[in-house]
């Protein structure tokens, strides 16, 4: 007999007084006098537990077996399909044979006991944490993320380009790379010079994990048109924040003809595409997210489906920041706005999920088109509170003079480029790109404060196990 | 006025007489002697050119503009959609405007010229590589695939799992792993017993690039039953063949309550769904393929869609080849089968793909569940010619003082797995899992010979470029 997802259950798959097996764990279990058991049942297929009937009448060996059931068993149960006269749950199952599959060695130690957990604890249970709801209804909702994130994209005519994760290439120039290498550390190979000898290593020189795909992603744009990637990026930062992770997914999105307006346009249709799916499919997820965080989450996203994001310039942005208190607005031009900014516009200024475009061109990175005005680049950001930056993208500069020009101010030798410089010397677009932070995403749409707790097993400084 | 892309045109999605704009690159231009020009032009929507007419009388600037057109220029183009008279096309594509976006510079040494270049040579460029047919088609392919085999899974119920790159775990034990580290290695810290100090690395001990993610993925089939991961995975070995890479990315899919049959099942099941939908949407790509590799893929894949595939024990399989020359079968039961009996079986024997399984216990790793017999584990290995192994799976020992016993035969410390012997600990179940080499597939779809042309960046020994 095929065990049925409790899901479907729930979803009326199954017919009132149909014989059914379920597999799964024991959420809790209580007992009346009467010689009835209850047991709370998931298997992960959803929220939502079933309630199992336990009578002494029909399990053999009720007493020795039944009884000594704790929270994390695994048991197999056969049953039919019932309605439920309690007011909790709109169906039941009465078991007529329950078999114990695993049990929990001393059960009162059990990691995933009923009680609350700080997420902190369960951070170091991170092996075990999908048992809890929280968990659980964060995972169902990040599959589901990346899901529409690919629908998405297959509909509008994207598609899937897996760029390298070992590279040479430092796209972001400022960021903290990991090297990758399979040197033996204790006896490294020296050149005459005295420096390490790279040459001798796998690859034959130097190598880093990816802090970005985009490079390689605008190869494909300049021949496939629509183009985007998906996967894990690194950042040897040694930041300790709610908000960074050594490891993280990243989306990255590539475009040929396409602007720096229909680049916004694009990616706030994406963001209230995928935030629709998950409300009509993660209804129940996100009601006990909401309730446990004390955050409307539902509002949240039915407010961004319905709303514009609010677009600023730049230089606007920095006309309102120096309006506030003992800020030294003569100094913003030179560096894009902190962290305690953002919070301030996106929270209290707008109160709004904003688009602030065309920044100072030095402040942004090399590649990105030069505006007309010569003083800001085709850029833009998107922060939603309280995370703030999510997506972060631009026009690229397409003309091979003017990136070279580009590269030359900002110290970028174009001898290492020279492959992308190509794509400026044949058939060359004006295209446009974004990379958004998945973990941003999962944990503006759960509700998370610390994306730690929507990653399944974080990565962070002085942190990798499992 | 928005591009159509092409794939809309050939789909019939615009009418005859409609005026369109198309944007994209240059195939090639041929001229007759009465002032008409042929472009053919791609945008990567699609395999097919759409055929573009230039008139004298009509384009502006005739001689200068569009005779100095060669391949991989990037136009822009306005023009009217009619039915060709010409026999090689449905379509074409009266031009009224036509502009000039980007150049190629010295187009007579222009690395993508029409003419045939070897898979060598594209390696070489392959930042470019994506502008040829093949590579286009090869492109749209392996998009389409990772895009089905998401929908195959989400609709059997399966989550998708982020399971870490950066690990301190070794699952495979025999493979070898690229070290991950962010120490200035000029200047490494050393221990008073001279050691290299990686308490001081990023992580606080000496990381990995992972070679699979299953453990942390049974972690999750632990709570949530159903769960999947594709991600990127590494290999430092120094081999230089058709099918390996150093990076490369790999489908790991773990449930719960699932045994080996069960297994051999799904996975027969998924590749049969991702098969027939790729026959489905991209026949034309196929068909291409087919002509240029001289393999009737359509037929390789139609074939494997109707047939069972067949499943072997492994101690037959050793029956079969101590019958072929040259071959010490007594030997054969010590280790798994080398890649010339595998082209023997797949190509030769069976004329098949085949599943082998129930491999003795000594050639397979410790996680795997031990059969009654004692002697062998619930393994299954999908060869499929004439890549060989595409899927590796088993199903995996559940059994807390047996997968214990595994550990101490295979001389592995319990002392790194502690989290991992936790999910025999506490609520346990039968669970099986298995790993798809995804270029592999991807090889097969297209009739590839070498892993190194299906995906855009391959790093291999010596080789990280771009």
């Amino acid at each position: 007999m095929i065990a049925v997802p409790i899901v479907d259950i729930f979803n009326e798959k199954v017919k009132i007084g149909e014989k059914i097996k379920v597999t799964g764990w024991v959420k809790s279990r209580r007992d009346s006098k009467l010689g009835i058991s209850f047991i709370d049942f998931y298997d992960g297929s959803c929220l939502k537990t079933l309630q199992v009937v336990v009578k002494e009448k029909i399990i053999q060996n009720y007493r020795k077996k039944i009884l000594s059931i704790t929270t994390g068993f695994s048991l197999e149960i056969i049953g039919n399909l019932s309605l439920s006269i309690g007011k909790e749950q709109k169906f039941e199952l009465l078991s007529t044979d329950i078999k114990v599959v695993g049990n929990v060695k001393d059960p009162e130690n059990y990691p995933i006991s009923i009680k609350k957990h700080s997420f902190e604890y369960l951070r170091k249970v991170s092996h075990l944490r999908s048992r809890t709801n929280i968990i659980g209804s964060i995972s169902r909702i990040r599959s589901d993320l990346i899901y529409f994130i690919h629908s998405f994209l297959k509909e509008n005519g994207y598609l899937l380009v897996s760029t390298p994760i070992i590279t040479t290439v430092d796209t972001e120039k400022s960021s903290k790379m990991f090297c990758v290498s399979s040197l033996d550390l204790n006896n490294l190979p020296i050149t005459k010079l005295g420096k390490i000898d790279f040459s001798k290593d796998f690859f034959g020189k130097k190598t880093f994990l990816t802090v970005s795909g985009q490079l390689n992603l605008e190869a494909y744009a300049c021949s496939l048109s629509k183009v985007y990637s998906f996967g894990p990026t690194f950042r040897a930062e040694p930041s300790n924040t709610r908000k960074h992770l050594a490891e993280f997914w990243m989306l990255e999105l590539e475009a040929s003809f396409l602007d720096l307006s229909e680049l916004i346009q694009l990616s706030e249709n994406m963001l209230k595409y995928v935030f629709k799916n998950i409300l009509e499919n993660r209804e129940e997820d996100l009601l006990f997210l909401s309730k446990k965080t004390g955050i409307n989450i539902l509002k949240r996203l039915e407010k961004f489906i319905i709303s514009d994001i609010i677009q600023v310039e730049f230089h606007d942005v920095i006309k309102i920041l120096s309006r506030m208190e003992n800020n030294l607005s003569s100094k913003l031009i030179e560096k894009d706005i902190s962290e305690k900014q953002e919070k301030y516009l996106t929270e209290k200024y707008f109160n709004n999920s904003i688009i602030i475009k065309n920044h100072p061109k030095g402040i942004k990175p090399f590649y990105m088109k030069l505006n007309e005005d010569q003083k800001t680049v085709a850029s833009m950001d998107l922060l939603i509170p309280p995370l703030g930056e999510i997506i972060g993208g631009s026009q690229r500069e397409e003309i091979y003079s003017k990136i070279c020009k580009n590269m030359k101010e900002k110290g970028i030798k174009k001898k290492n480029y020279e492959w992308y410089l190509d794509l400026r010397r044949y058939g060359t677009v004006p295209h446009s790109g974004f990379g958004l932070g998945f973990e941003r995403l999962v944990a503006y749409t759960t509700g998370m404060k610390n994306v730690r707790e929507v990653i399944p097993f974080p990565r962070t400084i002085r942190n990798a196990k499992f």
